[in-house]
């Protein structure tokens, strides 16, 4: 009954290829631009230091001076200089004494070292020179980049814009969440509030519009009405019931790639392409929706986002056994304790509450049936 | 000269004894809460699902009316109900039967698998039940748990309140960054800023005060105006010279507990406590302020903060020898590149070009003297 059914790797293969890279740019303050990715290489606009600065507390000497000066063989200067660290050293001087090894009498230095050209002397230029590529195209700033970039008084960047990401929850028994008590039958919208924070967390900007209800001519209105959008995330409604519209409505409104994704849990996984922005299905079982956005949308977010963070983890000792379906790609949560892996082995696709309890997840394979006790694993955290 | 010197893992220890996870409470909206603490156990007020919920399309059933029914032995019902995904099941049925296995023949159903009780029902307090602790105290809330939070209709959590942090830059030399150009000898104060970017990352509310010139009374009275903090970090001024302050100041304040550490880059470092509140200085050279950033300030604020996130690493190939000096623990700033991890071989600790291009570090213990080329190591991601 699902029509475009693929596994796991073709399926996200797929979604991958639709999601464009962000090509729009803007202008920010570089004190705000942690986290940003940069559109366009940058040069500094001055040498760093900008001239030759002491590297040491002590005295600004001429190296030349310094000949032959040993603890029981001082030499006596009179051309000298006190300088602090980070101070310029004077042209006439080439060298900077450290004040272990030198001793003031009057206007005589005694000193007790000597030293080679430029020693405790950051010399013009030698973290960087003028015109030198600090940064390039691409590239993620993190906390001492922006530093870096103040210290050579860049006051703006150009970085890309972070892509938007759009949410359209649907089904008719869902209720915003806060807006009243639920009824029999009714539950709190709570995927798009997982999404919408992902989401961000991965880069993006997200939006989630308000609860549509299973009516094709709604969900194919939220799509149209936000095109502007450069992913589109809709939830529930992907699988193969009567009233699972939203893969219907993608093959109508352009194409339908993927329908059922050889996942467990997420099986009932649709993507498309709509205006040729990517739209992606997830299940409305929370557990489901919350590997799809692991396994898919952290990807699409940040190919667009132009960003390649990667996934936290941690190897660990499997604790007990975990069976999988063969021919399916299988998500485990699990909690971490000693150093172990505990599987947390229950089946709903709808318990939130095991995912309270688990620290991240352990993937099987679709070629094998499970993975043994005692087996090494690698443990994707949750975010 | 440095009178409080001690190794990196005993410097780190008396910090953290110092550092008291924080006590201070508030309420906060569960939808905001992600990334918060929660300081006192949650449990719920509702059973969830808090009906007997169908799990599939399909329609509900008694079970016992099902005994018997196969793919070619058809089983005909005449009591049953169409039931959806998520909606309840009415009180007299205990199972539902898929679609798959049903063909609705007017007002007859005819069945071709056999169902035992409560199959394809999601029962009453299968993911939660009332009363049930959702959360322990301490736990740090991800995306799924804020979601599940609303799922049970929990509008407000209790929180740890997010650590303050006060940075207190000092250096007669420093210039605001953007407030002017700069005149020879001066630069942009540029870890306060790097600081407060990391510190507001790993959980803290950072604040960033104006720069203090090298004036022991005017660093007495930055730290006297800032003890409501939970943490104070004082940038520059730490080593042994004459204006370095920073360190006789916490002696005179309260206590100076280390001055000086066996490390490379960051030996100028101290740490004290002035009214009970811990003060870490951080020398002002970027790359060693960096180090102690990552080194020290990151576990203080996450012990304040009570969280507990672990440094992103991977495993690589080291490229070249890295060398060190036996009895300091180094820290070598690394760029990776096709799994292999290179060195970046600069020597300055003021040189922030290096860290543009590292994409983290690797530590050499104090014990051993640098680390062979072909050498697995662990590589800290810069964050």
């Amino acid at each position: 009954m699902f029509k475009r059914f693929c596994g796991a790797a073709a399926a996200k293969e797929m979604l991958l290829d639709r999601c464009l890279p962000i090509e729009r740019t803007q202008f920010i303050p570089s004190v705000q631009a942690e986290s940003r990715v940069i559109s366009q290489e940058i040069r500094s606009p001055v040498s760093l230091p900008g001239f030759d600065r002491a590297a040491m507390d002590g005295f600004a000497v001429r190296f030349a001076d310094t000949k032959g000066a040993r603890p029981h063989a001082p030499v006596f200067l009179d051309k000298f200089q006190p300088v602090r660290t980070g101070m310029p050293v004077p042209g006439e001087y080439d060298a900077v004494m450290m004040l272990e090894d030198a001793r003031l009498r009057e206007s005589t230095l005694e000193i007790t070292a000597q030293l080679h050209a430029y020693r405790n002397v950051s010399r013009t230029g030698e973290d960087i020179l003028q015109g030198e590529t600090v940064f390039s195209q691409g590239h993620t700033l993190r906390p001492p980049d922006v530093a870096l970039l103040s210290a050579l008084g860049i006051g703006e960047v150009q970085v890309y814009e972070k892509p938007k990401v759009v949410i359209i929850p649907t089904g008719g028994e869902l209720v915003a969440i806060g807006s009243r008590a639920l009824c029999p039958g009714e539950a709190y919208e709570i995927n798009g509030l997982m999404a919408r924070l992902y989401a961000q967390r991965w880069g993006a900007l997200a939006e989630k519009i308000d609860i549509v209800s299973d009516d094709e001519g709604l969900i194919r209105e939220a799509i149209s009405a936000n095109l502007h959008a450069d992913l589109i995330i809709i939830i529930g409604g992907t699988s193969v019931g009567e009233k699972d519209y939203a893969p219907r409505v993608l093959s109508e409104m352009g194409e339908l790639m993927v329908h059922g994704v050889r996942l467990q849990p997420g099986k009932p996984t649709a993507f498309g392409v709509v205006a040729g922005k990517p739209v992606v299905c997830l299940p409305g079982y929370p557990v489901a929706a919350l590997f799809d956005l692991y396994l898919f949308v952290r990807p699409a977010v940040q190919k667009i986002a132009r960003r390649r963070d990667a996934l936290p983890k941690v190897s660990a000792r499997l604790a007990r056994k975990i069976p999988s379906r063969p021919g399916y790609l299988s998500l485990v949560r699990v909690a971490l304790k000693d150093g172990q892996a505990e599987p947390i082995m229950i089946s709903g696709a709808g318990i939130l509450s095991s995912v309270a309890r688990a620290d991240g997840f352990v993937v099987v394979p679709e070629e094998q049936e499970g993975l043994e006790a005692g087996e090494n694993v690698e443990v994707m955290l949750f975010e």
